[in-house]
């Protein structure tokens, strides 16, 4: 159905922070371009207190790395800044190498559609640290509000309890490409369908869509503008009955319903963008049924979410379908995943050796994990899982000890033997030398994914008021890694208490 | 210093919701191609609590049509598309029209940088009616979230009572066009400069940043990372001193601003982007004066918004300037306008004459205004915004009645004269028969319309708590007119007090 999943122009290297650029320059100045490290991405909280996110982006990333250049256009423009303190903000020749410059990381990532939970590596970038530092901005672009849009809609769906949910948040986005990420995740995360025309050509993902408040505003009467638009459209009417009172709009959607059945065909569906759509869609229902116009289904939008949508559906509300826009699009309780990517290693060019390192901090939860990070999901008899583990690929000794041990990360206290659970690795390689191992899976694996995914997990997971914590933790050497730098950080700090500044 | 404002590759045309185009094919196939209308967009509150709003977008509405068009691979897919009750979509016929399809639409709106309040038409889009829908989604998408983010930068630029305020939401954005479209509404509404490297080159705005905490973790020692980026950057040299422990950090940063001295450059600040802000930008302020190092400018970032800026600065914490990047590029508090695009006049196409139309609602807030509208600005003698009325330019009678009356918007009890201010009218032409009045407005000619705006705007408006009410109201015909509407509308329903469904 899409005509094209190609690879679109981009600005991927030029849609980035200043900073990484700067930083680039000292890495080069610094005879340190080659110097490898590893950077992993993460969150440290599930959005919208759900226990978990659901993957998103990864299915990008590949083509933005083979894409990633800078254009002659690019370098002239950088090659003009000025330094705050005067002069050129960027040497020569480091603008000579970056006209040059091709990244040549591996990634591997959790491939869309999992699910994963705070504080696990999304994506592991490896390569010479300049590579990856130069990806991050963009990088996060795509995975963050991708996957925070795949985990609000998995809320959203699953409260629609089977029922189709279409997405059309477009108009609320932040832009084109905002809209087109938009309806991407979320069609991963499970919607029907999006309005958004421009993501419908890029992946095939299904449009849907009818008319608007305008259509019966720019004709004299609604009952005038509900048969043009049954003309026009008999194959795909839904007829918007709230533009001036929602009982009239009933009765001419009937009567339009009437003569489309008198020339063989059948109105779809009225759709109620306002008011109170638990009592107006009882009441719409009851009128369809009575004229024996039970086959017209009945639509409610209106800055729905999964919490106005589980209310509509307690209240026994007989909705057939949602349009979700605004609350999705932005996911409005929680904008963004504050996802990010820290260098958690790094490579001695003589030894090759990797050095786990960690950032510490004054707020502990902002302090990282370190290591080569892989994440293994451990999972019952029924394929259901149970915790994750989250081991440094660098640091896993030969001898043995690797322990299917896990140390709850955040609570030293809990030291789980998992060694009788099977596993899976949840990280997978998506890049390799800067060049993609795969081509660009289709959508439709990605969704199919995520919903053997959401069945597979425990329903404790999805509630939505107080969900089950999902167990995470560190394989014991890791564990007992990280702590040795948080003591030998807290050895060289005078104090750890808090201090004051006079 | 941009090297291109130029029109950049869009799809404007697709970035659209499906039903702009089954609502076209609709009039398309009622012969109503030619049919007038004239369409209204705008705001239904101020954001965040805020009185006003900082217009922000119209400069890229003249490209925006310009470029309106359906390419071959467009029509190619919305030529496969098949409608939900079987068959195709869209008629041949139809998509031979979009082909050759261009805007003949005019367009008025608000300039950038002008201050916008609830209700008031932010731009005015009159043509013909297939044309204007055509355009509602993209347009939303540019004007809807740019007026926020430069809302929200207002906010934001105001609670740092002067201090530079750099944007770096860019990681957090919706892709490469949120960012830019954050990074270009920022600056309109006072940011001093942008991380992102693609707006700073597509709009010239300032490009400022230096470095993370991974470029310190890529070094064996604090210390070494900081002399390192000394070398490489001494004109654009802000430590980030908090990768390890503060205190720390600043000790080392004191060592290599020494350096520096020795070799004739000058440390240009720290940046602090964890822990306690307030306390630990005292700290760092008392140790760079005991060492006579007083230029040395204090940074500070972490989730950033007004409120925190204004925590800091009313604890007196000595802070030169402010990072702002995820509350700031998401609106975190509210991520969407929620801009609306109404139908508000049609035009018989046998007399040329306007019929104002409205839509109607259960809910009275979502009632729109009808009419052509314009809006007129009063001022005072300084020059200072009094009060704003909304008037209609296809039913001012000629015979002097106009009046400098004003009726409040949703408070009829509020009728005030206001002949005695001066005043001017604020929808300026930007579009005429499809092609731009201009060329694209310089940013900065935004930005200065801005800052004498908000200048010009009382402060009992600007508060953040309980900021003081702007009068919006309806020029006293208008008023009348829309009553006319809604009685009408009352006799035609049976009741229009809240009814049962059953």
């Amino acid at each position: 159905m899409a005509l094209t999943d190609a690879t679109r122009p981009t600005d991927a290297s030029m849609n980035t922070d200043l900073y990484e650029l700067t930083m680039a320059q000292g890495l080069w100045e610094n005879d340190k371009t080659e110097e490898q490290g590893c950077f992993t991405a993460f969150f440290r909280e599930a959005p919208f207190g759900n226990s978990y996110a659901v993957m998103c982006g990864t299915a990008e990333l590949g083509e933005f790395v083979e894409n990633f250049r800078f254009t002659e256009e690019d370098i002239a423009y950088l090659s003009e800044l000025e330094a705050p303190g005067g002069g050129l903000l960027f040497k020569s020749g480091f603008l000579r190498f970056l006209a040059d410059f091709r990244p040549r990381v591996d990634i591997d990532a959790i491939p869309e559609g999992e699910l994963v939970f705070a504080r696990e590596p999304m994506v592991r970038v490896t390569g010479p640290m300049l590579d990856c530092q130069l990806l991050e901005t963009a990088l996060l672009n795509i995975i963050g509000f991708q996957t925070l849009v795949a985990t609000k809609t998995a809320r959203v769906v699953q409260a629609a309890q089977g029922r189709p949910v279409a997405e059309f948040g477009l108009r609320r986005a932040q832009g084109p490409d905002g809209g087109v990420a938009v309806a991407r995740a979320s069609y991963v995360a499970g919607c029907a369908s999006t309005s958004n025309v421009l993501a419908g050509r890029r992946y095939g993902i299904p449009v849907s869509g009818t008319h608007a408040h305008s259509w019966v505003l720019s004709f004299p009467t609604e009952l005038e503008a509900f048969r043009a638009f049954a003309k026009s459209s008999p194959k795909n009417c839904t007829l918007l009955v709230d533009t001036y009172d929602v009982r009239e709009g009933v009765e001419n959607a009937i009567a339009v319903a009437r003569e489309m059945e008198a020339s063989g065909e059948r109105l779809s569906g009225i759709r109620i963008d306002s008011g109170d759509l638990a009592k107006l869609s009882a009441y719409a229902r009851r009128r369809f049924d009575e004229e024996g116009l039970d086959y017209v289904k009945i639509v409610v939008s209106n800055d729905l979410d999964e919490h106005t949508i589980s209310s509509l559906l307690g209240q026994g509300a007989p909705v057939d379908a949602f349009g979700v826009g605004t609350k999705l699009a932005t996911c409005y309780d929680q904008p963004a995943l504050g996802c990010v990517y820290k260098l958690s290693a790094r490579r001695d060019s003589a030894s090759e050796a990797w050095t786990p390192v960690m950032k510490f901090s004054e707020q502990p939860y902002k302090r990282t994990i370190p290591g080569v990070q892989q994440v293994r999901r451990y999972v019952d008899r029924t394929g259901s899982p149970v915790c994750d583990m989250i081991w440094d690929e660098s640091s896993q000794p030969g001898d043995g000890t690797f322990g299917h041990t896990l140390v709850a990360v955040n609570d030293a206290a809990l030291v789980t033997d998992v060694s009788g659970f099977s596993f899976r690795e949840l990280l997978e390689p998506v890049v390799r030398e800067g060049s993609a191992v795969a081509p660009r899976e289709n959508i439709e694996l990605a969704r199919a994914r995520c919903a053997a995914s959401l069945a597979s997990l425990d329903d404790a997971y999805k509630r939505f008021l107080y969900p089950q914590s999902y167990v995470v933790g560190m394989e014991r050497g890791l564990a007992a890694l990280r702590d040795g730098l948080v003591r030998e950080r807290m050895a060289a700090t005078s104090s750890v208490l808090p201090w004051k500044a006079k």
